[in-house]
């Protein structure tokens, strides 16, 4: 399996509605850096930031429009991917779907994400979340 | 030359101040999209763009942290790179280093770059750029 396989699979995991597989898919030592805002270490951290949030979302679909990848090797190597990230948040008359237009990085080493960076613009996501 | 060399010729023209060949290793219908400002189309306007912003600085460094190619053969792919791309402005005791940190996506078609879209954080360019 090669990177960008482990990180179709993380991806397909959290589609899925399934963290804990996908926490299978971080290293022990991954860091998690949501760029404008703040980064975090370990899967457990990694566990505290989604939990809450995809527990307030219905339906969630990462779109993959690219992926490229870096294959060194022994499940080893850089992912790059173009994404929209979409959560379906609220019930009934006021469900919406929030889209996040970003760019994410992942390195993968071992079959295991070590680093995963997302880039986007902060504001575009929060004037959503806020319903604004 | 693979798209990745596109690429990095791109950015070594754009860093030695030279916009004119940077701008010759554009299509003639490229699409530059700064993802959370605008998008614009075609040489002529990316000039528009970089020109008036690049004759305020003394200084450019795009310095590329990772870039991941895929070659689709005869000078076409995809490139995406994690940059920070530093600009020196102002003069004397005001001079000062804007630093971006983004993630680019280029499609490359024949040599030439049909696609720049580069995804940042709009505040954390605008604070720094007002000297915030």
């Amino acid at each position: 399996m090669g990177p960008g396989d482990t990180v179709t699979s993380f991806i397909q995991a959290i589609e899925g509605n399934d963290l804990e597989r996908a926490l299978e898919l971080l290293d022990p030592e991954v860091e998690y850096d949501n760029v404008p805002i703040a980064k975090v270490h370990g899967p457990d951290a990694v566990r505290n930031i989604l939990a809450p949030f995809l527990a307030g979302c219905s339906e969630v679909e990462w779109v993959v429009h690219r992926q490229v990848e870096q294959d060194d090797g022994d499940g080893s190597g850089t992912v790059m991917n173009e994404r929209t990230d979409r959560f379906r948040m609220g019930e009934g008359e006021h469900a919406r779907w929030v889209e996040i237009p970003l760019a994410g990085l992942f390195a993968v080493r071992g079959g295991r994400i070590v680093l995963w960076r997302d880039y986007f613009d902060d504001a575009t996501f929060r004037t959503q979340l806020t319903g604004g």
